[in-house]
């Protein structure tokens, strides 16, 4: 398919990622990055009712599929970013771009909304970013502007860039090697880098393969999108899943869901918690609640339509506290005192 | 090398398991197992001053090196296990036999002492097990032994025992095919099954490599067999690696350990509950105290003499109940009453 072809169900006139586009990404960032594994798990696929594919990218470099997308950004900008690069981000872009700008040796800042995950924080300073904090996501991203304006660097858009879209999409390509029956494939959904890129590449090469969107009930700003058609601005967004609670749904990333994804439902944090819990136990995977999204939506029956065939589901990332990670594997014991054992 | 070639350092008259008998092993077992994946870590390197490869047996079929060794007897054992099986075992052998008897069809009923992991018992009777428990450990053999005498059924011991031995060596053979410049290999120790399998393959294919076995200091029967010339009973034993907490070496397994064997060294449970935080942390993977033994050992400087060169490090299970992972995660918050958060 050609990258001028129109996309399917497409009703702006602005242009989406092209099959072309994802392919040459990955053929730009594919030797740097690890092709990670597909676990399937006898009990999760039981209770799913269809086989399982567990796509894990939390053994991804960075502990999460953002890599993929910051590293085609730094690589195709080039010289545009000899300066530096900055972004916004509450953890897993800002681990993603910090050590993509180290594979090509320039600088990077990332400016972090209150509340960011101290794993994500201390990781990306190890990776040889700045790190900034701000008090909320809106002024985030003003004084990612101003940083970039003083110093000449690079703004980097967490999730809404189609460098970052094309990025994203590799993990679409290799999963569909990797699991060559899937009759569905299920995408955890933040800003909706992931899901946009994915399904840019996988309704092109298979135009047949049902393709679902998972958010948080909190931070639902994509199906939110999708009912008032246009991008939403949420007021206030609250999930334990923090790489899935931007407040608000990409332009870009929103023009990708409405033409090319099946639809978004939305899972509660219970339904996630659990999905983390069974992950570790079944598979022995730590996972991040943003990455056992797709995996909660599949174990409580929200993916509609399944006609018995394998899913793929997306397991976006693994970077959370272990206090976090403790506190959603024991929960009894949060709720009282500390019981003698 | 021959069945028959002396073994290096033996002083007794009694053979010890061929590498033959090694690989005889592998190729009955092989087809039915996972070839489990070995995993680097730049920051756990960086903390043991070595290159690590870690060989992920959390990750095989059960949870644990355990199925190797047993899927070997009962298939070595033919007729003579048609009647059945049956062990003693705090957790992962038990659960390692009721999936082997199953793969042969034929009963099986593991002894648990008291005190053994809730996951472990729940999952050997997931595997079609039934399951006794026990006082302790001396009363969970008694009991065993008259199952066996009363239902015609083969004792199966959980380590001492040379066709469970020959099983878990294929464990050396994978690691030193996935890693083929290891200078050191680091192997949890229990009873003492995994590191006489491993040792009486990998000290005849290289006989240079240096091998260090791994105890917890509450359950240390190995090294202090070791001290005193013959396999040791403990009277009493503690370690939150219920995994390594037999109180007594084999008699089998102390022969290989004194022929074949460097050294055996001990670590702390906080040693060890400090390397299964870590491996969560960096490499995303839940890792049983048992199995993280190795790692503590060399993120604390237990090994001497590292010459620079890679160490192979058995990662030899992950079945942990959620519970005592949580507590693991976040000590603190196990210390006191809960904190508002």
């Amino acid at each position: 398919m050609s990258p001028a072809s129109p996309a399917p169900r497409s009703s702006g006139i602005e242009p989406l990622v092209t099959l072309d586009a994802v392919q040459e990404a990955r053929a730009r960032i594919g030797a740097r990055l690890h092709r990670t594994p597909v676990l399937s798990s006898r009990r999760l696929s039981r209770q799913a009712g269809v086989p399982l594919r567990l796509k894990m990218e939390s053994l991804q470099k960075t502990g999460s599929f953002k890599v993929r997308g910051a590293l085609n950004k730094v690589l195709v900008a080039g010289k545009a970013a000899r300066s530096g690069v900055v972004t916004v981000s509450a953890g897993n872009h800002a681990q993603a771009l910090a050590w993509a700008a180290g594979c090509v040796d320039v600088p990077c800042a990332v400016v972090m909304p209150a509340g960011a995950s101290e794993t994500k924080a201390r990781a990306s300073a190890g990776y040889g970013a700045e790190v900034v904090t701000a008090d909320d996501v809106h002024q985030a991203f003003a004084l990612a502007e101003s940083l970039a304006r003083d110093r000449g660097m690079l703004f980097t858009h967490p999730f809404d860039d189609p460098a970052v879209i094309a990025g994203h999409g590799t993990t679409g390509l290799e999963l569909a090697e990797q699991a060559v029956d899937l009759e569905v494939l299920v995408v955890p959904v933040g800003g909706g880098g992931l899901i946009a890129g994915v399904a840019a590449a996988m309704k092109r090469l298979r135009p047949e393969l049902r393709i679902y969107g998972v958010e948080p009930r909190g931070a639902a700003a994509m199906s939110e999108s999708l009912r008032i058609g246009r991008p939403a601005r949420l007021e206030r967004v609250g999930s334990v899943a923090d790489g899935l609670a931007p407040p608000m749904a990409g332009e870009i990333t929103y023009r990708h869901v409405r033409a090319l994804v099946d639809d978004v439902v939305r899972v509660s944090d219970a339904q996630i918690t659990a999905a983390v819990r069974a992950l570790a136990e079944t598979t022995k995977m730590v996972v991040e609640p943003a990455g056992a999204a797709g995996v909660a939506a599949l174990m409580f029956g929200r993916i509609p339509e399944l006609g018995g065939g394998p899913a793929g589901v997306v397991v976006s990332g693994g970077n959370v506290d272990s206090s976090l990670l403790a506190e959603i594997l024991d929960p009894e014991r949060a709720r009282g005192p500390a019981s003698p054992r």
